[in-house]
Parts: C-alpha cells; structure tokens; sequence
C-alpha cells in the first residue's frame, strides 16, 4: 500500500509516510481516494502578511512551491486537510508551522469564523480548482512576528507589498485559481483600504 | 444494504431511501459510518429569523424535533450535510427548504462566509457533541419572509423573542450544545443589540 | 441664514431647507459649517444590489447624480449623515429612502456592524476624499427587493453586474474615490467569489 | 475658559488641558458642549485581551475607574473620542496607549471594520447609555503582548477568564450598560466558542 503522492498538490501535504498509521487522521492513499469521491474535504488556509504597529498590512507571504514533475513553479497559500478528530485551530497552528517554520511566531485569529472561504472543484469552470477533490477551505489572514522558514517542498516564502500582491500577473500564478482568494482575503482585511 | 437511520440525528437527514444511488453525493450507510471515521463532515446549519423593516431581529425560529425511539423532544437548527459536488450555497437552499418548506422564502447570506461554526465531536468534553462524527457547520442566520411547514420529521417551528431564545432553559434544550452555538449567532447578527 | 448648499455634495443632501428647525438633527448651514470643522461627522452608506434566490449578488446599483453647476456625471452610493439623536439603523432606512424611493423594499442588514467603513479627509492624497469635511461612513451591502425610483437629485440609478461594477472605468466615476470602498463591499458580500 | 471635566466620564478623556489648543481636534469645553447637542459624537474602544498561541482568548481585561466625586468603582473599556482629521487607527492606537502604557503592545486589528458598534445616548431607556451625549463607537478586541499600566485615572486594570467576565455581576459592573457590549465582543471574537 502506497501512500498519497507528493508534490503535484494544490494544498499541502497532509499524509505522510510511516506517520499515517501512528496517527488516527491520517489515512492511506487508498482510502483517502476513495474518501474524496464521497464527501467534500475540510481544509484550512491562510495568508501570512506582516503588520505595523497601527495594524496596517505591510506585506503579503505567498509561497513559491515547485513541482516535482514539470519543474513549473507557482505561488499558494498555507495549506492543509483538517484531520478526523482535529480541530480547526489545532489544524491551522500545525500547517502554519509546517508551512512557515518553527520560528514564524504566527498571530492565529481568536475566532474561527474565517476570513473567507474557498471551494474547489475537481471539474473545469469552478472559480477554484483542485484536480484530486472536492475541497471546502476556511481562510485566514495570518500575521506573522517571526522568521519564516518554509520546509523543503516549499521552495520559497516571498514578501510583496499589498499593490504589488495583487497585481494581476502574481494573482495568476497563484495555484487553482486561488488568485480571487487572496483578493477577497485582502479586501476583508482592510489591506486595500 | 440499509440507509442510514433516521430520526436519532442531530443532524438532519441527508440520506434518504431510493434516493441516494441516483444523486451522487449519497452515500450508503456504511460508506457513511467508513466515511465517517475517517474526515470530519461538511455541514451547513441555519437559524431562521423574522425580522423588522430597520432589520432588527423580531423573532427566532426554533426547531422541534421528536425521537421516534424515546420521544424526547429536543430544539434544533435548520442542517444537514454538504454533498459532495455541492456548493455551500446550494446546501443551504436545500436543507432550508427540506426544513422550512417551500413558501418560507428565505433570504440566503449573500456571501458564504459563516456568522459561526460549529465543531462537534463524537467524544464527551467536547462544547457541541455529535454522537455520530467529527462535523463541522458553517452556520448562518437566515432572515425569511414566507411561512414555515417543517416537513414530518421535524414536529413544529417555534418562533421566539430574542430575549425568550436566550433563555437558558430555552438554550439547554437544543441538541448537542447548540444553544452555544444559537448565542453565537444572535450576538454575531446583532439580535442583542 | 441660508441653509448647506445642494449639489455638489460627495453625500446625500442631510439639511434641507424648511425642515431643519423642527427635526433636532437638522442644523444651518452655519451650525453644520462649525461642527464640521471640529469633529468627524458620521454617516451611511449603501451599495443596492439585486440577489438570486441563493443570496448570489447578480446586480449592483450605483447611482449617477449630476452636478448643479459643472453637469458633470459622477457615480456615488446611497449615503447621509447620521443624525443626532439618530440610530444608525433610522438613518439607513431613511436615507435608502431619500434615494431609493418608497417601493425599493430595502433588506437592511440584521447587525449595524458594517460591511466597510470610509474614511474621508478634505486634504489631498486621502484614499477617500470629501472636500467638505472629515466624514466616517459605516458602509453596507442592502439587497433591494422592489422597484427603486431615485428622487429628483439623483439622475438615475443604473444596475450593473458585478463583473461590470468592477471595471476600472465604473470604479474610476465613482466620486471621492468611492470605487475602492465599492470593490472593498462587493468583496466582503462575496459579490465576486 | 474652562476644559472638559474629568472622572465623571463614560468614555476617556480627550480633551486635556494646556493642549487643546496645540492640537486642531481638542476642543474648549464650550466647543465640545455646542457640538454635542448638534452630531453623534465617534468614539473607538477596545476590549484588551490575552491569547494562547492557538488564538484563544484566555484572559479580558477591564479598567476600573474611579469617581472623583463619588468614589463609587465602574469598570469600562479602553475608548476615546476621534478627533477631527484623525484615523480610526490613530485613534485607536492613541488611545490604548493612554489607557494601557507604552509597554502594553497591543496587536491592532488588519481591518478597520469593527467587531461591533455601540450607540450610546443620554436619555432614559437606551441600551447603552453616556449621560454627555449621542455618541457611536467602533468596538475592536485587541489582543495585548506586553505589560499593562493604566495611567493615573484608571485604577487598575483587571484580568479575568471569560466565563469570568460574562458574570452578570461583572457585566452589571460596567458603566453604561457596556456589559451587553463586552457580550458581544466577546461572542464575535470566538472567546466563548
């Protein structure tokens, strides 16, 4: 039995070998395909950003991830499957520091009501796409007071202004259409304002 | 191959006989109990209010749903879960008017990020239980303009004063620790004000 | 003593001749002068929309008013000052109903907690300008179920979808700098998820 | 020509003698009583709290205050009037400054929308009630990292569990019937999820 490949994900890797079996969310490959041709799968997402002291976002963290069968690079958020069991902040702290490192020092929002929410689809047409699942995400925007040390799968965390952020050729390179989320993450934060 | 069983549900019902093989969202019931073990489940819960002209929160509209094994009565919200391949959206629409009926014309959210959520877990300690499954709701307060027929399964929709829905008597009786959950709610769409 | 000018306000007319000496929140021209020089002055706004029966945005409302003395066209929101003595809520209600008409039936949101909040400066180089004053605006999205006919001072109100209420040159005839507060509403309303 | 007078206040002291007038938003006492009983008067307040690393709120602060003519002890929120040509986020910063010390960092919220509004007016039967005027404050929770140290004219800053700060004879406490505001924040900010 193989577990889920790497690599070619829209969101971050969540069932990793030799750990799967010691922890009761995680799940095989085989059942994890056969769990996303019959429920829609919890995910959350964030966008780190750093803030001065009146709160105002001064820049946005997208990270570059690469793959590892084309070479193509795009830019995605924090990401990750909530596991059975887990909850939705437990979820958020684990992929953010999967994501961003030990030392990133993350400011996780207080309520869990989410910034925004993504869908993704596996069929063409959705605004968001996931070619494995249909996948239902709580996003967040997440300052962070840290250093950031992406792991090795994420290639690099950059850090853009807001104007720069949402310029239309960085919003295309965002995986899955995840473009309009950012926008919309950075619309509900008062980034734009 | 029997369905999932009805009536004992905190949850509404969203697997119905000689339904499910003909909409691919539904599941049979052991791929539910397997499905269940495995993720935490999509739901969407509403809780139905009249409001005034200015807006202002006039009524709250409570669920009464009977066991059909012991006969206890217990209040609940408008829920049920998201299919896969389901927007939130249509959820939403879909389990209103299962639950309200089709003249109650509701006025859905126009967006679909929630006014609460709502984690539930099957093990003891947990603020909103589920003896079923990990679940997890997007929960909105849906305004309606029409009337309300709950379909068989739910007994009768209570409407209540704001003040009369916070009632903790009136809070203890919703089902798996909603009455949180309800709180949650009025404060988030000012009904306290 | 003549009452505040017509015409070329960024704002709704508030102080209209005849009526400010028997409503308490009405003041002169030189009372309103005065005040405005020493406090912001807080207001309304609205952005209309027309939704689908899923709380989906599929038209935005935007009014066009023309300028007494230049004739130039520019695009604005329903908007006015909260009067004092006023709830926020009253103040909604009645200044949906100086631009809308009396047939609008306007679904005024359950919380006053708005959507977006302008700030507009008299000096150059504000993100939202209003020549007149320091203005604050609690800013929301109003669904609008019936028929809205625009009193005198405002020529017209047109729909656009929100794709086209999102176009450069619509966001760019919005007065004030209004199309920032605009793209920063339909965003929060999931207009544009 | 005489200032504000102080301890009586509902809200903090803005007007500060031997300043005023060094600074375009102070106003004389005959100033800010003729604006009073013309327009709403904006006001921002926060509701300091600490977090865990997961964002939960462990601990709300409350100042109590004292009156200098009655001796009796209110407990209130950090909050403070807007001044003319100020930013809500000068404001705020400004003012939990005044209240909190230099050394509280407070993380202030991305977005100037607030997590609720509070109407105050100065006549019987209001829920929220200042005796001075008509006023409209934006209410943010503000989550401190470092040491508090009120100044001088609030006695002491108290931190309490929020089922603590829920009590009804902690809300009674509060001056002006802020306990339903302190509710709300609460309820909005996930601090009783």
């Amino acid at each position: 039995m193989t577990m889920e490949a790497f690599g070619e994900q829209n969101f971050g890797d969540d069932d990793e070998p030799l750990r799967w079996d010691l922890r009761p969310g995680w799940l095989s490959e085989e059942e994890l395909a056969e769990t996303r041709g019959r429920v829609p799968l919890l995910y959350v997402e964030a966008l780190p950003v750093r803030t001065e002291p009146d709160g105002r976002i001064s820049e946005v963290g997208l990270l570059l991830r690469g793959s590892a069968t084309t070479g193509q690079i795009t830019r995605t958020l924090v990401a990750g499957r909530v596991l059975h069991g887990e909850t939705l902040r437990d979820a958020l702290v684990r992929h953010l520091e999967k994501d961003l490192g030990s030392s990133a020092f993350p400011v996780v929002p207080q309520s869990i009501v989410p910034h925004a929410v993504g869908e993704y689809f596996p069929w063409p047409g959705a605004r968001l796409q996931d070619p494995r699942q249909h996948a239902v995400s709580m996003a967040y925007v997440v300052p962070v007071a840290g250093e950031c040390q992406p792991r090795q799968d994420a290639l690099e965390l950059t850090w853009l202004s807001p104007a720069e952020a949402i310029e239309p050729a960085v919003l295309a390179e965002l995986e899955g259409g995840r473009g309009s989320l950012v926008l919309q993450l950075l619309h509900a934060s008062g980034a734009l304002e």
